[in-house]
């Protein structure tokens, strides 16, 4: 504490990322990177950029880069809004979206820097219970039909939504977006090129609708720092002028250009999530044969528990084989491992770990 | 306007960036960039970190960085504070340390940002006038002796002053410092190293100073965003708190290893501020040889006026001779040019040109 912070800085519970060890030869499952590498497209693009050009600013408004997502997802490129990774497009979306006098309705259970940054803009939130099997219900995010006329003032989740991974069917989140006109729906699909069908094919649809996507996933480039927003074109103006006061130029000109390269490798892309996904119905029956209850996932990584073993147990006794996983100390799940899909040689290395460890 | 805006949204006046034109063969000095590359040891760092690990999250407390940068500054790392550029560095300090009950003051003619953070996160603000040759007097930022009893929130001025070039010597800063203990006092050292004396050497004596600099300008890495702050362990830990509530990862990989790589090549860094500041003065003396006021600058671009034609037209005709340079419509400097220094080759053509447009 210092007399030097602004009020609002002395109530921040900031957000913990999950641990970027400085070590080798860990298997590291623990912050849902991809296994592999990205389009060696995306890396060729950056080498070609990385030369004196770099003395200039970046393209303040990325239009390469949002001409080609446009294209990509079949809307225009005033519909496209792009950060730096999509924790960025998401803090400028709480402070210039979702920020209204009824409460922001969100899931329990799901991305926990959303209260986080409920508490850097002050906005009301209002946090809506899983159902007892981790689903969201559709029924809770409509306006209450009690008498109350209660209803969101804005309504954030991921789907699939982490870390449970599970994920919403397409027709339940327009009902979502359908019964909630008044109210900014953003759907936070980081992980939904993992198996997902994702509502961007909607937003032409619903002007209230917000979808936010990452490149630190399925495109496998967490270390570039690049997310995106598709919505209807007021929403992203809204987003547009808060990015422009507060940082003109919030991607550099190595991740425009390897981003640009990586939207453009489409078959790359899609084979390099197949991978994934075959990876995880091979991990996903092997957890099981080893007795853990896994949710249905969507998504780069499995949320699991075993009926007999403590999840931190579990987690510790991982980290003592130089494995890590994520472990949440949270009520209602803090006996789960949320487990990222590594290669099939790590995924392997887990199981046969996972498998000694029940052993003893 | 649109009703899915937050309230802040509606009141925002956003930064206007200096043009990133997408034209060649413009010679371009509107933007304030290094004329010449970045080091070429930061060039080879950014391309061996281009390869598969791109995949992983980068360090979110970019240790390695904060490290070089307290070594080559003499202090502690946790003195140390990195962002995405100094825009996004400074974004944070008005969230977290220049917001307060008294007003943030700062000059009438600096860096137009300054006005914009206020709007995006409600600062208090009192614009203080320059004095009539453009520097800051150094009085109007004391508590006032005339028993009103006023002082200043917090109080944020570039030195060298932006867009006017004018250098305010160390031991007027000190004196303002000095004088505010209770008030946060930001020196956003942007130019610094064309011939200023860094505060950072002050820091470990006023808890309450901040200093800002950036990798925009003297180190040549517009292109790769990276800024930072140093100054008191309080104070860099109210910008960790936000920063730590609003994106875990604003600097990507590439940025971190190729702003560590210039750090470390001092001799470059050195040689490189040298040739600007040398054509800087050989610039400076053609100006005022073709009857230009040129103020004294300590930066990498100079403010200029002709006494007999006028600054926009001026800016006009040297743009239809492929010329940019940046023109401000703001009262008290709308017949200024400021023009970056660019090689001597670009600064020998402004000089033809100026000369052709003047002969008219």
């Amino acid at each position: 504490m210092s007399r030097y912070w602004s009020a609002v800085v002395h109530g921040l519970t900031p957000y913990v990322p999950g641990e970027q060890p400085k070590l080798d030869n860990l298997v590291k499952l623990n912050t849902n990177e991809h296994p592999y590498g990205p389009s060696p497209k995306a890396l060729a693009a950056i080498r070609a950029a990385t030369d004196d050009s770099l003395r200039l600013y970046p393209d303040p408004n990325a239009d390469a880069l949002k001409t080609a997502l446009a294209q990509r997802f079949g809307v225009q490129p005033d519909q496209v809004f792009v950060g730096n990774g999509s924790d960025e497009v998401l803090a400028h979306a709480f402070q210039a979206l979702l920020k209204h006098e009824r409460e922001l309705w969100f899931p329990d259970i799901s991305y926990s820097f959303y209260p986080v940054y409920c508490g850097l803009y002050g906005v009301a939130q209002r946090q809506i219970p899983l159902a007892d099997d981790f689903t969201i219900r559709v029924e809770d995010y409509l306006p209450r039909g009690d008498g109350t006329g209660e209803k969101a003032g804005a309504i954030i989740f991921p789907n699939p939504n982490a870390p449970t991974g599970r994920l919403l069917a397409l027709d339940a989140v327009e009902q979502i977006v359908a019964a909630n006109p008044d109210a900014v729906v953003l759907v936070d699909e980081a992980y939904v090129d993992f198996g997902g069908e994702s509502a961007i094919k909607l937003v032409d649809q619903y002007p209230n609708l917000l979808v936010v996507h990452t490149f630190s996933k399925s495109r496998s480039l967490a270390g570039l720092r690049v997310g995106y927003a598709i919505g209807h074109k007021a929403l992203i103006e809204g987003l547009e002028r808060v990015k422009n006061s507060f940082n003109s130029y919030p991607l550099d000109r190595l991740a425009l250009a390897g981003a640009l390269a990586s939207v453009e490798d489409e078959e790359f892309f899609q084979h390099s999530c197949q991978q994934v996904i075959a990876t995880r119905e091979t991990l996903v029956a092997q957890l099981q044969q080893l007795g853990f209850e896994v949710l249905p996932s969507g998504a780069n990584f499995v949320f699991a528990r075993h009926p007999a073993r403590d999840g931190a147990e579990l987690a510790a006794a991982l980290r003592a084989r130089a494995i890590i996983v994520r472990h949440f100390k949270q009520a209602r799940i803090d006996q789960f491992l949320r487990i990222t899909i590594g290669t099939d040689a790590q995924c392997a290395q887990l199981v046969q770990a996972l498998g000694e460890i029940l052993a003893d």
